[in-house]
């Protein structure tokens, strides 16, 4: 490893883009962010993601942002292309894809916009949740790579562990990247698919599973994901429903200062 | 109007799609489901969903639709375009766009799927409510064309009426398609995007308002559609955030026995 090299956070290198042409990118997975199989899909979300934001036509800040896993991604190679769909005086829609070997393996749509003051309101309850500082860390021995690029601190749901008794599908963490980098609409956008499956949280069984479409809402602009800086923020997540092979979960991503940061849907495959 | 015409339910009507080639359709907006400006969103989006179902190649049934509302749609004729973008063993990634003059007004990515047995749980909680048949329906003097063909019925957070206390941006309704309509996912699809904009149920000030995406997750199969048939299904909305021009809902949509048929998700501009 180069000086140059280390001083990239291991997210950076992991959703880092070469440019080839207009609007198209050669990137590559990371073993840092490896996952039982392929990548994390948090990063696979993030590199799209990414791709937008280097866009040199884009306006505006993420909105929203929908990744479908379409194919398992292989490690190494693979090229990313953006392009806006259209755009309106201040939003943008966008169609995102990632290709391997000639082959669409994840896609993503988003739409970002120029954000304005306007009358606002949070409706969703910040939780009443203990100090990061007085939790102890997740263990991640005999867990995939990609966890030790998080620092997780659970309040309740942990990853096969006791159900919380009134939600037993829910669980609330404090988390950050590790090491600590400051927050931005790429790092948020990984951290978003970085709650465990729902249903490891509800069974204590470890079955195959697979996200197969995320959507995220950004409720926070740039100046104030930059606030956060290096802080921990505070998801919380929890299924609505699992049946018929496939399972949905919601989340709420809160700043320690109770600022709704993101809110964000997926729904999972699993087996049996 | 001929006797065939009259016949046909207004929302087949509306997302009718003539053929024209292989995922090429042409349809048109229909004045019955017109909206302020434009076509009613719900429709829109059960359009794009019906090409999809309408395609040759389809491989199971709906699992998640996103559909980005990516510019006013004209009264008129458009052309939808849908094509498998990934076939895997038991699902299958879509691609649907909806062009008026050469551009796309509107797009949807969908999941299909090969639904299965298998272990199930409803986490979320169905809530204790009235009959359909003790409330009141919901009267659409001033109203735009669009919810005349809706019966819906409120329990708390009607448009522009006095807030549910404890949940603000709550509404809770009885609705079906009227006339009634057997169940299936193409009007659960339009009904998805029947919850009026949370913001009118919070705020009581008319703003101009647009869904910008929308996304839906069906959690049941077209069997148990098919078993609610015309009866009322229960919708349950809120938001979680209002802010810098945008705001999102959250809702779920339940059968009258307690099945939890689909959670939806969006994100909405608003003036103000």
């Amino acid at each position: 490893m180069t000086n140059n090299e280390a001083s990239v956070h291991p997210l950076d290198q992991s959703v880092n883009l070469k440019p080839l042409e207009q609007g198209v990118w050669q990137g590559a997975t990371s073993s840092a962010y490896a996952n039982m199989v392929g990548p994390f899909g948090g990063t696979t979300g993030a590199t799209l993601l990414k791709a937008v934001l280097c866009h040199q036509q884009l306006l505006g800040e993420p909105l929203a942002l929908t990744v479908n896993f379409a194919a398992p991604v292989a490690d190494g190679n693979f090229e990313v292309r953006a392009r806006p769909l259209r755009t309106n005086r201040s939003s943008q829609h966008w169609w995102v894809e990632m290709m391997q070997e000639g082959e669409v393996v994840a896609f993503a749509t988003a739409v970002t916009a120029r954000r304005r003051e306007t009358w606002t309101s949070t409706e969703a309850n910040l939780p009443e949740v203990p100090l990061a500082s007085d939790l102890t860390f997740f263990e991640k021995a005999g867990r995939p790579p990609w966890t030790r690029n998080y620092d997780m601190r659970f309040i309740d749901g942990e990853l096969f562990g006791e159900p919380n008794k009134n939600e037993p599908s829910q669980s609330r963490l404090w988390m950050r990247d590790e090491p600590p980098r400051p927050l931005d609409f790429v790092s948020l956008a990984a951290l978003c698919d970085a709650f465990f499956p729902r249903i490891y949280i509800r069974r204590p069984k470890l079955v195959p599973i697979g996200t197969v479409s995320l959507t995220t809402y950004f409720h926070a602009d740039q100046q104030q994901l930059a606030a956060v800086g290096t802080d921990h923020i505070l998801g919380v997540a929890w299924a609505n429903h699992f049946g018929k092979g496939f399972s949905d979960q919601s989340a709420e991503v809160w700043s320690n200062d109770g600022t709704l940061l993101a809110t964000t849907h997926q729904v999972v495959y699993f087996k049996e």
